[in-house]
């Protein structure tokens, strides 16, 4: 019998379609995915095998968990390098079976491909090969539906073959940072790390910008921070953080004084934006996101959104915009900033006793000039 | 023994929430549940109990798949009202039981709860008389854990009490059109009516605005319309169709002259966005939404979509931003949209043989007055 060598199968979607551009998401890819490894400690050779990137390691299921984190890639398995011959096929894909558990009453099927066409059986005469000699060794049942207990496959190459059991899914995505970077307004609340979270999802570089209102939520921001890297490889986050308090004395005072302080939260979030804008211009950043999911809280409204967004010129993204609370929270649960995330955050000092649900914009076009003395609505 | 009334109890979740504006939303809740039902042709009563709507039928199936598509429930049961008798609701709950398959080798739990302190038994103590009992006549076991099998919820009210078997998922979100008016940018493809629904699902009135290239298309964007429409109770959707030619002609022309072809599809849908913008001022929308995902095609870059929003007054909601293709594809199966949409759709006649795919900024700002003759990028 032939040396067995731990391995990961990993397997990348989008990234397949690049066209052109595919060999600079597969570098970054196997870049990334090498960084994820040493954060975790795990040794291991990273290379490109055909249409998969293939982790050679001692430790598969440290990798595997490392690998988890790697935005790009669509799924991995354990596999097994073995020689090509039936036998040994037969006797790595019974050692993995068991291993797993299978038996009688669990059912079990073969999956194999052959890419090379010299092996003396053809694929489905590799799946009752396997599959009868598993069956016979464990009493478990044969089942040739995707609901079998447990599924394994096989591929046959002219010099090895790969035998893997159960395939987990990836994180899904896009290799970070190739979409280009982004401002994230984040608080130390549930929903901005999500939509952060989302953007490094989709490949983006997030700089996360924290207006401080008091110190346990800079530090929660900070919790939140770290917990977000452990998903950026390929990009160091690096907060910046500016005073609330600051960025709003000026707006706040002259509300205050034509007694319109129920417009104290839009303005406050419009010089958050613009904030974030001249942020964006100084980092290279080409947009802006915010947490903001439609009518999750009663100042999350259209109109209110409406009021937020005029004047600034970087493309806003929301992408929780058409999520439901419940689906929010499953998601952090995933990232692991659920229980990072403050609950009831301190109420702000210019928290108005009623804030505007449904702000209407005459009203804001007419204000504005009075309130933001600094910043001409739609400059040139 | 009492006579058993059909009944699907219906749950409402961020509705709850809603503090002043509550009556606002249950009563539009109520009226889309009814309108749902109607459309489905079920006969049925639709009345606030407490905390839930109770849906009285003669067919709770038939409701149950109506109620599936009204935004805003959470989750369904379907229920029966009995005498408040311990009985009477081992009786009813037996035959739930039997009629969903219960018997040895299943697992069954109860949950009892007493809004009545009057009854007999305490909740531990109704799980253990109709437990004992399903299982004395069924020959299940019990599992008080969530991996049961099968669950017999119990309510104990002063004058009647429910018995419900399995829950099922509502769509969620908020009930239509309670958060207003958006226009979406839709096409005959698989992306932009998966965006419009997400809309719809946070409570939005949806307007599509289809530019029409060609008859086959405009019918598929009929088609999936009228498939979003069993979704959109409370608001009709009244699509806006303008020529895709008609739109692009001059500024085709203007960039043919300046030899800037690779910029066609950049100021095209940038001519939709100003079309959408003037028809949502006529219509009294607030937003427009656009099918967009970062990065998953060549064209969706953050410098591409920072081109296309430059000057847009109105906010720009791009609900698929952080989505990969499977989960939208996963979703279009959920709505119904998937086999309308078109796979491949007929080239544009002004697409350009290398379409930008990073487009400068500042080559843009150059570039603009000379295309967009008459329309100032940053107009007060």
């Amino acid at each position: 019998m032939s040396r067995a060598i731990g391995l990961v199968v990993a397997r990348y979607g989008e990234i397949a379609l690049k066209g052109r551009n595919q060999p600079v998401f597969l570098r970054q890819l196997r870049r990334n995915m090498r960084e994820a490894l040493r954060r975790r400690e795990v040794d291991a050779e990273v290379v490109t095998e055909g249409r998969r990137v293939h982790v050679r390691t001692a430790d598969p299921d440290a990798a595997l968990q490392a690998l988890r984190r790697v935005f790009g890639l669509t799924s991995m398995s354990p596999a097994v390098r073995v020689t090509p011959d039936l036998e040994s096929i037969r006797q790595v894909a019974l050692e993995g079976a068991v291993r797993s558990g299978l038996g009688p009453s669990r059912s079990v099927r073969v999956q194999a491909r052959r890419s090379f066409k010299g092996f003396p059986l053809t694929s489905p005469e590799i799946n009752r090969a396997v599959g009868e000699y598993l069956v016979q060794e464990t009493g478990a049942d044969v089942d040739l539906s995707d609901g079998a207990d447990y599924t394994v496959g096989v591929e046959i190459h002219q010099d090895h073959a790969l035998v893997f059991a159960d395939t987990v899914a990836g994180a899904g995505g896009l290799p970070v940072p190739l979409s280009g970077r982004v401002i994230v307004l984040m608080s130390a609340g549930l929903d901005s790390p999500v939509a952060a979270w989302m953007m490094m999802k989709r490949g983006c570089a997030v700089i996360p910008l924290h207006f401080a209102g008091s110190d346990e939520m800079t530090e929660r921001f900070g919790g939140i921070c770290d917990q977000l890297q452990t998903w950026s490889q390929g990009w160091r986050l690096r907060p910046v953080v500016r005073s609330h308090h600051e960025a709003l004395t000026g707006i706040a005072d002259r509300l205050a004084e034509q007694r319109e302080d129920r417009w104290n939260c839009l303005f406050c979030k419009r010089a958050m934006v613009a904030e974030a804008e001249r942020v964006a211009h100084e980092l290279g950043a080409q947009g802006i996101v915010l947490g903001d999911s439609l009518g999750q809280v009663a100042s999350q409204t259209l109109e209110n959104m409406r009021v937020i967004s005029a004047g600034t010129k970087l493309p806003i993204f929301r992408p929780l915009i058409g999520m439901d609370k419940v689906e929010i929270m499953a998601l952090a649960r995933t990232i692991g900033t659920y229980e990072l995330s403050a609950q009831g955050q301190p109420l702000c000092p210019f928290l108005p006793s009623r804030p505007l649900t449904q702000a209407s914009f005459e009203k804001f076009l007419a204000l504005q000039p009075e309130i933001e003395t600094d910043r001409p609505l739609y400059e040139d």
